[in-house]
């Protein structure tokens, strides 16, 4: 498929994550991964190394986009491990690289991601994470799949 | 008095901002110029010019992070105009170089400011904004000033 | 593979590039393709899409760091394709997210980008290019192959 | 003075200078200071602080862009100190911010704006640095002065 067609859908969730965030994170993952969607996140660990673990299990691409210098801080589960050296300012990095947004858990540096995504047009499916008015909330990993892509097709056929 | 003794402040608030949030803009920029601080912001209109016209008239010194690459794209108020080229990107930057953030209004950007001042350690005060935990919310232009110098010494001092 | 053990080479040079500018990238591409390693660029025409053609040629991942903010300005070879609208800014994360480099033809990016990975202690190998201290200058972009894996796994081993 | 009417110069040179880079440092920055432009530097050590105690003593305003996170790690002759947190790649910043550049010695970090300038269009004076075609070259701080306010007069009347 050219890659202009691949759907880049982007999970952010914090580092520090509970069972059930890093359950729905997998659970994420896993269905990204079955869709052929490239999956890209922060790289570092908690939610976002469940939702690469996810899918890799299913075949999937991962994109880490790491806010340090060394490329082993990434999690084991990165196809393409991108160290910045930028520190947090690469959560806008995550955002420009996305077709959508799904955001898990309650961290600030996930809202970050969520506000930037919503500032510059890039739609937010929310589980479990912040009451912001634009991001769409859903119950189940599997509606949060099926919406980022859905919504991320939208967004590249325009 | 040494660079590192002034207290940089950043006001962070919408380019499209009602008659309130201007006015309490305005003051916000006039408290801190009066007390000797440097005000950051992100260089356009609305929120963003109100404070750098409150902080001239009482001749306090502003500078702007501007998202795009024109100097001229900066509002007439500002002591220091810094084009970056790396659009929404730069609000983290203006987070970076601030010792307390005060966030004026609820638009996209300004959450995404909060939320990166927030997760980087960097206080913020409240005026009419988001209702997100570790915001300090005040309830005047007066009060905001005050915290946001007190919370800024205490920073530098640490 | 770990991601740790991949090499990640970029390869560097001008959009606008003579046959054999173009030749010689499109050899490296292929040979760092057979090899295994990522290739990491900025992405767009020339001597970017040129070692994008080859090393996909090979079976091999390629990955663009593209200035805009639009997926659809990357090439066609690229396995993945990052926006990041910092513009001519992304140079810098062309260095960054390698272990060595390759300079191929005399554009003014590619010595900002030599001159990057000189400063960071990132090695680079020089075909064709800018005759600066401290680049390795090689007579072949089999030569450059070699020489870039066998800097960049010494690096990454360190 | 408009702010949009400020000649913004930007001078690059290494952290770690000779004593004749430092006195050329110097007289530059008092010559600028006396005209009454923008100084924008790096901010940290060697060149950069000798061009900004040249400024200041001169009465002239410098800006200091830095790689690092802490505010106190900026030079004590900046009027602003803006910490990034982004590393080496605040060089890009910093020739963002300028109207024309002027490079002092011979270090690659110095030649990464060197060449991220003529790669953006904002011309560069040179004064003992590399040898790049499309860098004008002069002998002595006053001849660097003039060439360079010369040059950023012409950029903000285009």
């Amino acid at each position: 498929m050219p890659v202009t067609q691949t759907r880049y859908v982007a999970v952010v969730g914090p580092g520090d994550a509970s069972t059930n965030e890093l359950d729905a994170a997998e659970a994420v993952g896993r269905g990204l991964g079955q869709a052929g969607a490239t999956i890209v996140s922060g790289g570092l660990d908690g939610v976002m190394a469940a939702v690469c673990r996810g899918a890799t299990s299913a075949g999937g691409t991962t994109v880490g986009i790491l806010p340090g210098s060394r490329r082993a801080d990434g999690n084991e589960w990165l196809t393409i491990a991108l160290p910045t050296g930028i520190g947090e300012l690469r959560n806008g990095l995550v955002v420009r690289a996305a077709d959508a947004v799904i955001a898990i858990g309650g961290a600030y540096g996930t809202l970050s991601e969520i506000a930037l995504a919503l500032r510059t047009g890039v739609p937010v499916i929310g589980l479990g994470t912040w009451g912001i008015e634009g991001v769409e909330q859903v119950d189940s990993p599997e509606q949060a799949v099926e919406r980022a892509l859905w919504r991320a097709t939208d967004r590249i056929s325009a």
